[in-house]
């Protein structure tokens, strides 16, 4: 199933996606809902960024290979290595990635994201997964040169527009076996797979799980694989995730 | 003006404190409200963490002699150093600050904090304050093992129940000339006023907003002085900031 939010004549509405068309919810997504026959064609509507979070969790260094890219002497972590990202920063599929006036290096991370379907404290790995609502496509856009100076990533990461999503929550797939691709304009840079995490989702949930309450549309990012690198204004960027869907965004420079 | 949110028979309100007497409100404190007739004593409402804000922000190390008793050779930042604690760390005060299992060396920390009134977007420092709805007494709760550890401070200080807030959002005083102090089972160990913080109150503001829009409501806590030491159940922690009132909350291990 694909849940989408979008806007009709400035009211907004969650639906479901069928071929072309979108079916309005009654209700809500996370708790009590309904599929109506209310029913509009996709290309009448427009999309808005699926998820509005009370927290934008990310992972980082959840790829064996892009740890080793940051530095060949570099350890991967023991356990996932969590930090926050302003949910400002989030922006939807084919709005602009915005850079800063103040930014000198910044980077594209393709990632799969999960969305948090209920309350959750303390969950195990083996019930994690009934507590994921679905997945998204995303990407943790980083200003590397804050990124090192400050210590603390939050900055970095946090940007309005930092953060795009895809269009879609797509829910019964393996987050776990999905191809993970990110194209520059046009040029493949990074190609892998979510088996390639150090840190499977289940491991995530459960262990962010164990740090703080998870509130339902609480959204988890998970690492991004090697070949990461910059982007500049009139890019354009275009993340895969096999069946979670595409996210393309072109680049800008802030006026 | 001292506003504060509370509930009645499973109701919640925002209202404002004029001696024992909460008057309650209608509409938005961050936008068009009337302040009613309708009054209730203190003692018969509950009252709730005023704030419930889409960002917890939180500015490190911004008192010298903080820097200095972290390590000597350690330099104060030239620019606010940003991290983000998550909104489920709030909790109330007269609540419990619950130490989870996993911790093992937890730290009070005194901060004053600011309350945003407006959507924001690069203000100058001059303007800053315009935007500020009001102020907040808060205890940044931080774990020191995993705040080393981790790198990242995000998982130290966002635990569920890590950042106490007062009761209170006070308007119209001077927030860079408050005494600040902190006393743990009556004995003072934090004993300083804001007016020795780094970066004050407007550069803070206007520094955080020329890096992310920020929203009605968001929560920006600013640093704590000297003095900052260890909590253990069985612990009371109590905080004063001059003209925002009292922060008292009890400690206990998690369950």
């Amino acid at each position: 199933m694909k849940f989408v939010r979008y806007e009709v004549e400035d009211q907004k509405y969650y639906g479901i996606v069928e071929n072309d068309k979108v079916k309005e919810i009654e209700g809500c997504i996370y708790g009590e809902y309904e599929v109506t026959d209310k029913e509009r064609a996709l290309d009448e509507v427009t999309l808005l960024p699926p998820v509005e979070p009370s927290k934008l969790i990310a992972i980082g260094l959840n790829y064996l290979d892009h740890v080793k890219e940051g530095g060949a002497d570099r350890e991967p972590p023991t356990e996932p290595l969590i930090f926050l990202k302003a949910p400002t920063s989030i922006c939807g599929n084919g709005e602009p990635i915005i850079i800063p006036k103040q930014a000198s290096l910044t980077h594209y991370e393709a990632e799969i994201g999960v969305v948090i379907k209920n309350k959750i404290k303390r969950v195990t790995e083996e019930e994690a997964l009934d507590h994921a609502l679905g997945y998204i496509v995303a990407n943790d856009v980083s200003e590397r040169v804050f990124q090192r100076g400050d210590g603390q990533w939050t900055r970095a990461k946090s940007f309005d527009t930092f953060c795009p999503v895809g269009d879609y929550i797509v829910t019964d797939i393996d987050p776990n076996e999905q191809k993970i691709s990110c194209h520059l304009n046009g040029e493949v840079k990074q190609d892998s797979n979510t088996n390639n995490m150090i840190f499977n989702i289940q491991k995530i949930i459960s262990y962010v799980s164990d740090q703080m309450t998870l509130l339902p549309g609480d959204v988890i990012i998970t690492g991004t694989p090697a070949g990461v690198g910059p982007i500049e204004p009139g890019d354009k960027v275009r993340i895969e995730v096999e069946e979670v869907g595409v996210l393309e965004n072109p680049v800008v420079a802030e006026a």
